[in-house]
């Protein structure tokens, strides 16, 4: 299906700006030694993570179809253990970036950020729940029939509460924009981003429910 | 259904929040007297337009299912104009505050702001559409059905995106919020407002998509 490889040509640029933003306009990307470009870790491996691999996990469902089935459900279940694992570092990078900087900076108050958490925390438990009722220890037929339709909807819901929380995210970090209200090209590349976003979980949305 | 009473009431207090955010917090209302207190008839008039009246019109369907066909069409097309007209005041009152302040101020630079015209301007599309092929002049049998399915599908879409328009749109405010990282009242209440907007939402799509 074309529109498959359509989402894959967003879901790349969408990273590849996200890196650009960050590697070049933002100061680039450094760990613990220096907080305050930790934190630009924390957008690409979330948009990595929590919108891109989420995404492509969901749909390998529609693309390898007609593959063994146990293939495609460990499949599925390593492409989200790969986003959380994702998710994860990218949280301790923006943890990080406001504990060890000089003073300490708060955690946890903005919208984005309760959003964020939520959407994480969510997600990590669908992905147990999808582990003990799917593959192992495996429920028993009549409480995987009844799980599954919950499956499927809080999996796209989530997707789509992942890229609120991206696209709140990023209009947060514009405050960081110089001068963004001149439109300079940076400030052109994140809105596209955001609306690149957008565009790729419509898409994705679009191919699962249908 | 208890289910469009809560809606109802979510609908209520995220107008109610918006309302004291910008009317006790950030300084109250004005016309075009005071370009900077203008802004705040935007978030105001936004939420009320493009969030509450939006979905209440689409709820409109599910509520009246029993009455008259022609009555509830009218309803729902009243409604989605109300709409429209608190969206367009809410836009004057923003792209006054950036005309009218002394320097003048850039307009649509960001992206809450590219997000947010496309949702108003595909919702008015949404709304000719609307009214040129069920009410007046009603499109033939054929035509009616074939438009349908996408009447519903962008009907629905587009109230995702106006939330996710209000959601950055918050989000970028919140530079303004005194000291937003030590979470004060101020903080705490907008945070809940986009919390809520969120729920609220979720809930509609439910109902209308069950
Ligand atoms: C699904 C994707 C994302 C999730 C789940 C997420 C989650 C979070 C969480 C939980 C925090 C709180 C960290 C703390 O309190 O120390 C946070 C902070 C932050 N995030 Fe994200 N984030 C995501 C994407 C992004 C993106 C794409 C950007 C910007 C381009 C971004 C910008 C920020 C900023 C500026 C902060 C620090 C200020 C604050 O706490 O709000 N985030 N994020
Ligand atoms: C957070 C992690 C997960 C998310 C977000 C997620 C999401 C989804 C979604 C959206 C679908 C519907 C796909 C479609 O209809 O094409 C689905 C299907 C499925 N998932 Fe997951 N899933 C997760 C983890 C898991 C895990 C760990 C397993 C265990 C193997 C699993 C097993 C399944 C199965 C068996 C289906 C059935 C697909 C079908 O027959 O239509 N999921 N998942
Ligand atoms: C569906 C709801 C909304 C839509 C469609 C929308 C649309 C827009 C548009 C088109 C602009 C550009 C105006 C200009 O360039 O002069 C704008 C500006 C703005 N809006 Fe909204 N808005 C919405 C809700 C909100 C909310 C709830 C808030 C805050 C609480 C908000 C905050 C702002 C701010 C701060 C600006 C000025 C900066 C900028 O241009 O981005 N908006 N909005
Ligand atoms: C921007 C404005 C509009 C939006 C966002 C909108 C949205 C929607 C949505 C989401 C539905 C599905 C409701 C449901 O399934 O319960 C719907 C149904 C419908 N709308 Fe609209 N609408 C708009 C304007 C109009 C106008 C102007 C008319 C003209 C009368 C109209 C006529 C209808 C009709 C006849 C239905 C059929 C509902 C059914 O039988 O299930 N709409 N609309
Ligand atoms: O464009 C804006 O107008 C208001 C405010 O500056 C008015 O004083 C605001 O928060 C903007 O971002």
């Amino acid at each position: 299906n074309w529109l498959v490889l359509v989402v894959q040509v967003l879901g790349v640029v969408s990273v590849v700006i996200t890196a650009v933003w960050m590697g070049h306009y933002q100061g680039g990307f450094a760990w613990q030694s220096d907080p305050a470009r930790e934190f630009n870790y924390h957008p690409l491996f979330m948009i990595i993570g929590m919108v891109f691999l989420y995404a492509d996990g969901i749909l390998a469902y529609r693309v390898f179809r007609n593959d063994r089935k146990v293939f495609i459900k460990i499949l599925h279940a390593c492409m989200h253990i790969s986003a959380l694992i994702f998710a994860s570092v990218g949280l301790k990078a923006v943890f990080d970036s406001h504990n060890l900087r000089t003073p300490p900076f708060a955690n946890l108050y903005s919208l984005h950020s309760w959003i964020g958490l939520f959407v994480v925390v969510c997600f990590g438990l669908q992905w147990v729940l999808g582990f003990v009722a799917f593959l192992w220890p495996k429920l028993g037929m009549g409480a995987r029939t009844t799980y599954m339709p919950y499956h499927q909807f809080w999996g796209v819901a989530l997707l789509i509460l992942a890229t609120v929380a991206a696209l709140t995210g990023i209009m947060e970090k514009t405050a960081h924009v110089t001068n963004y209200s001149g439109l300079p090209p940076e400030g052109i590349l994140v809105n596209s981003l955001g609306i690149i976003l957008l565009v790729f979980t419509g898409l994705v949305v679009y191919l699962v429910t249908r």
